[in-house]
């Protein structure tokens, strides 16, 4: 059974501080050093990272994502030490609750639909 | 930090299949006997709890929540044998990913804001 349909966020304060899509989209700021960029990348509205950005921001006791002084759509942005440090530990977390998971995903992939039907 | 931050759920064509509200809502369902008083339960609208059981039902091999004959918002159900098979696969999906989880959450949760913030 594919892998990617196991979906892991981390909720707090009734928000997603951080999950598949926030972690996507960290990388893809980091990749791309803009949020308007990494929103194009990844198919969403500037306003919708934005949004994302800024929870993630208000989740952590501090930002994940900086934007440049006087940045707005326009200016650069980057991901913060914390940023990487969040990201990293949540791609160790995937990686343990994958393999731990193995076995009853596989048997809940045995249930499932057809992909076609 | 607290477990119950941990969501997983299980996505399969582009819908999620089962994950904490639908396991909660075949709970329920299995304690109250019918969609309407389960959702009742969890205060949610009669029509958000039966999308739900119809996602379900179409994303495995079979229903996990059958309707009595002549059922609709007044009617009978309950859980089939293969809901609870799925149910109980996923609760010991969860209970494994949060024993492998432990450590990194701990990480995460060290950085997350305070309640009150």
């Amino acid at each position: 059974m594919d892998h990617d349909c196991l979906k892991i966020r981390i909720e707090h304060r009734a928000v997603v501080a951080i999950g598949p899509g926030k972690a996507a989209l960290l990388d893809s700021i980091g990749r791309c050093g803009s949020i308007s960029a990494a929103a194009r990348d990844m198919g969403m509205s500037y306003r919708r990272a934005w949004e994302l950005v800024d929870v993630m921001n208000h989740s952590f006791t501090g930002p994940l994502v900086r934007t440049q002084p006087g940045g707005g759509k326009q200016g650069g942005a980057h991901v913060t030490e914390l940023g990487l440090h969040i990201l990293a530990s949540y791609r160790r977390l995937m990686a343990a609750a994958l393999a731990a998971c193995e076995p009853e995903l596989a048997e809940i992939g045995r249930h499932l639909a057809p992909p076609d039907q």
